[in-house]
């Protein structure tokens, strides 16, 4: 190379043709759970109005405040129209609600469930499973308030999970209260801390003020140490969220999964109340959470639409990917090879060979050549490395006789047919 | 709603549960006919390091010099180990050569075919069928010479329109030559249209020295007039070229596919060489092209590859669903229900019921209730809306005996059925 060749940015993949099975594994069982769920699909745009996200995903936190990535939009000629910040989406749950509320969706009918897949952004530190360029697969169920619906969530993220392959994950529940009951166990927790705040982490400290419930979820040690004596939230909030969470955990327990209780489990976002959930895989390591959700029953209220309970879920795909990858089946299969290999014995002859080719193609076999003019033995090569069931061998003899000769390549037979014949023949006996 | 709700942007679309029908139509079909032809899936980022277009796609191009939308990466604590200016990718085949290089399969294989699927953001003035957002599905064939791969892009998207449902696309292909006898012709045309100047577009006169080849392009009919004086530039290649654009043509008619000729045709991007190609469809008014390509053998080595020739092409999805629109079979048919909607007669048994959805859908089939504590008959009316072929029916009576009524919807025949046998009972039905 003469230069320095352009490269991709940090913390974005390309995602080559052999690195898809895990990849279509995943999509196509979460589609298909979706549909036995009766969600419908939905898709928003990658860029969005920045105001969506500092008002649905909140000011406060770390995606809205270090991680969002934005667009001046005063470049180019139509900047002169527009006064918004346009940004990368680094959440699907305020674009869905966005959504849901432009198109009116809410004045049709009250309780309506959707799904989304497609990539997000964040300005992360790069690094194993943390992309800044990342996928997620998510839910929104808008309009239900009923305890199931939160259970109706979970086992369906875990029945994508199962469908998947996956049969290590861990479902950690919690509740967080409503706006009625967490100011108060707020205060509860500040008071208990306030005591005690030399022993905590530098940003646990200044967590006290503003953010005193992500102090619960701290990695240090020290840290923990103090959070393990404070009471735990289900034990602080309202009675009505109290049965909200035992209807929840009796659904589940009906159900033939295993959950865990998690008093200390909080989610990033200022969204979140009552139940919130986390599913996670040990193959992932310190950052071991694949899939996040809860209930918000703020969020369409906050971005302009009527009062209107939510629940919903996010999945990592790349993180879930890790996941399936460490319990996959290391003995890696064959790749499925194509059904037909065209070899040319006679160069003058390539255009003929490669109507034969398309008529293949066109009679709904998979069929290839070499466009190179490589000689036929090496052609034959790439017959065995394309794995190819069939190949035909096109020389002088065929093409004077208007015929091909088919070699089975399993059963290494090889037979004659005439030249318009060819994809039938195939096609028998594969079928066969 | 309290204020004015945040809107999507200009220029970009959700696409809602009921809006997918023909978008998946032709996703299917390309998917099969990539398989069918040899391509393999490549995905690459949504952004990417500015300088890639600027090399890749051309400075002087329309799509780099105004609609671009770049990021500024002065922002967030990653800042300062970067000086790159990020860019969301305008179009999809310079990513596709530069992850080719990045993942080094050029030293593995010489020819390989590559597709891929998503979105692409250009900065234009928002219309009809002309999004900042919009969506592309492509194909890459990189290290083929023959003339044969260019005949087998424009069938393979031929063959992709097809299986989608259109039948009334036209192909126009053109060669406007290689970088040894452009200079020459692009000389000749400057020279026949330097004379008469005064008779083009302002914007064309500008052109005269910079682009000249976008003149024969222009939509003004002066422009036209004089462009139609010009000698067509399939007369002014070189010999090889011609015998390049000749295979192509051999190879095109021996398939059962019309095309047309057009000496006049030219893509807006700076890589092309030799073949260029459009697939039009009279659905979409002025701006026509529903699929362009051609051959772009230069590109590899600008972006600091070995020197290796390609060709490929880009399908504007929604640029082609209004086509499919428009050629579509307006009577629409009743959209597939659900297998089964259970109905609650008994507001304390909500729970159970959900546990017999939850019993259904495990066992394949689509199934759903009502979260909301509604009444029978707005249940029922609920049934009927989401068109479901089954109904249980779950009331006291029901719950007493440990049983299930099940509803044929179609048929309006009723039975009961054991509650564990339900799922099986109604497969069972719905094989026979």
């Amino acid at each position: 190379m003469t230069e320095k060749a352009i490269q991709s940015l940090a913390g974005t993949e390309d995602r080559l043709p052999p690195q898809w099975t895990l990849w279509h594994r995943l999509h196509r069982a979460a589609r298909n759970q979706f549909e036995l769920h009766g969600y419908g699909e939905l898709s928003t745009p990658i860029i969005e109005d920045a105001r969506l996200f500092i008002k649905g995903t909140g000011e406060d936190t770390e995606i809205v405040e270090k991680q969002m990535y934005s667009i001046s939009s005063s470049e180019g000629e139509e900047a002169n129209n527009t006064d918004e910040r346009i940004t990368l989406r680094p959440e699907g749950t305020p674009p869905a609600v966005r959504a849901y509320l432009e198109a009116d969706l809410h004045k049709k009918q009250k309780f309506q469930k959707f799904w989304y897949a497609g990539p997000m952004f964040r300005r992360e530190r790069p690094q194993k499973g943390r992309l800044r360029q990342f996928h997620q697969i998510g839910v929104e169920a808008i309009g239900g308030s009923s305890p199931l619906v939160d259970a109706e969530t979970i086992l369906l993220a875990d029945a994508i999970y199962k469908e998947a392959g996956l049969s290590s994950c861990a479902i950690n529940v919690n509740s967080i209260g409503c706006p009625e009951c967490r100011p108060k166990y707020r205060q509860i927790l500040k008071d208990e801390l306030a005591g005690r705040a030399d022993e905590l982490c530098p940003d646990c400290e200044k967590r006290l003020d503003r953010n005193v419930l992500r102090i619960l979820d701290c990695k240090e040690k020290d840290c923990r140490e103090v959070v393990d004596d404070l009471p735990p939230i289900p034990g602080l909030i309202c009675d009505e969220c109290t049965t909200h969470y035992q209807i929840l955990k009796d659904a589940l327990s009906a159900q033939s999964i295993a959950y865990v209780e998690d008093p200390l489990l909080v989610r990033g976002l200022d969204y979140y109340t009552r139940t919130v959930y986390e599913i996670k895989h040990k193959a992932l390591g310190a950052r071991d959470t694949i899939c996040g959700g809860g209930r918000y029953d703020g969020l369409v209220s906050q971005l302009g639409g009527p009062e209107t309970p939510c629940v919903g879920f996010a999945m990592g795909v790349e993180a879930t990917l890790i996941a399936m990858e460490a319990e996959s089946d290391k003995s890696v299969s064959q790749p499925n090879g194509i059904d037909v290999y065209v070899v040319c014995f006679d160069d003058s002859a390539r255009a003929k060979c490669f109507e034969q080719v398309e008529a293949l193609r066109s009679e709904g076999l998979s069929a290839d050549m070499d466009y190179e003019e490589r000689s036929s033995k090496a052609q034959m090569r790439m017959a065995d490395k394309t794995n190819a069931d069939f190949c035909l061998l096109i020389g002088e003899l065929e093409l004077e006789k208007n015929e091909v000769t088919i070699k089975d390549m399993k059963k290494g037979e090889q037979w004659t047919a005439d030249w318009d014949a060819a994809g039938e023949e195939i096609s028998s006996v594969i079928k066969a």
